[in-house]
């Protein structure tokens, strides 16, 4: 065993999964981040929990919505994932520029992500600041199952993507 | 797409990563506990976040002392995953029934993880309650890795284990 950065211990951490996180701004106007930081974080009531860095346009979305939909890509979708992850939604409209619909989510306002295999509606019930990121626990108040089967995306490390 | 419960959304969030957590009582006694639920939360400083039930003796453990180490266990540590994360060590000292050395820490007083890839030393420098857990944030004050490489553990569903 020997001493090494943390930096250098998480490349040991693949493969890593990947979500999507969709949020609105105050018009209405929807938004997508890819986040490889996220967990589940309470059975009774159902949470998850994001972290986002705090430069992120969808941080500021988020911060000020309190609500958020939280989806798992399927493996069809790198493209998308990684143009979620190197634009910011304060440039460009990422559902109309990836060709996304925006699906009506039943109790948020954030839309649900057209071709993820799994979408939740959260809303924000607590945020914690930590260092350069935030991390944002949302409470699932509704869940949704595609129609069609297919496997999560994965981060595979060394900028490589993949299902498992 | 059609609307169901939370909990089987879930059941499309596998492969999950899996990691084991250390964590020492007043007299020092060590305590090891499987956790399904972790995602890194900070690059500078480098943090992670770890979710815990609330009624887990390393809630206690954690919550007293505000230290852990975080470690990735490797594809050859199955056995030692579900020990840990079906026994309680109120009842039993777990690096002893499972013969995994406790490798005193730097910086920290709960002890390195033999065996693992990697191993991080963390101080608690934040916590939320989410539900039926709780978060707990470690600031990486030290990483290690293993001179021996090997895959990381991954929770395949179906109570089955494995490398990826």
């Amino acid at each position: 065993m020997r001493e090494i950065s943390a930096i250098e211990a998480w490349k040991q951490k693949y493969p890593e999964s990947i979500v999507l996180a969709s949020s609105v701004d105050a018009a209405g106007l929807p938004n997508i981040i890819s986040l490889g930081w996220s967990m589940c974080t309470s059975f009774i009531p159902p949470m998850v929990a994001i972290s986002i860095g705090k430069t992120r346009y969808s941080h500021k979305l988020i911060s000020e919505g309190k609500e958020f939909v939280f989806a798992y890509p399927g493996e069809d979708m790198e493209k998308e994932v990684l143009y979620c992850g190197t634009h910011s939604g304060q440039d460009v409209n990422k559902f109309k520029e990836l060709g996304l619909i925006a699906i009506p989510a039943k109790r948020v306002r954030p839309p649900l992500i057209d071709r993820c295999i799994v979408n939740m509606e959260c809303k924000v019930v607590g945020q914690l600041d930590t260092g350069d990121h935030t991390i944002f626990v949302g409470e699932i108040v509704a869940s949704y199952i595609s129609d069609e089967k297919k496997r999560r995306l994965y981060n595979l490390g060394n900028e490589k993507f993949g299902g498992l």
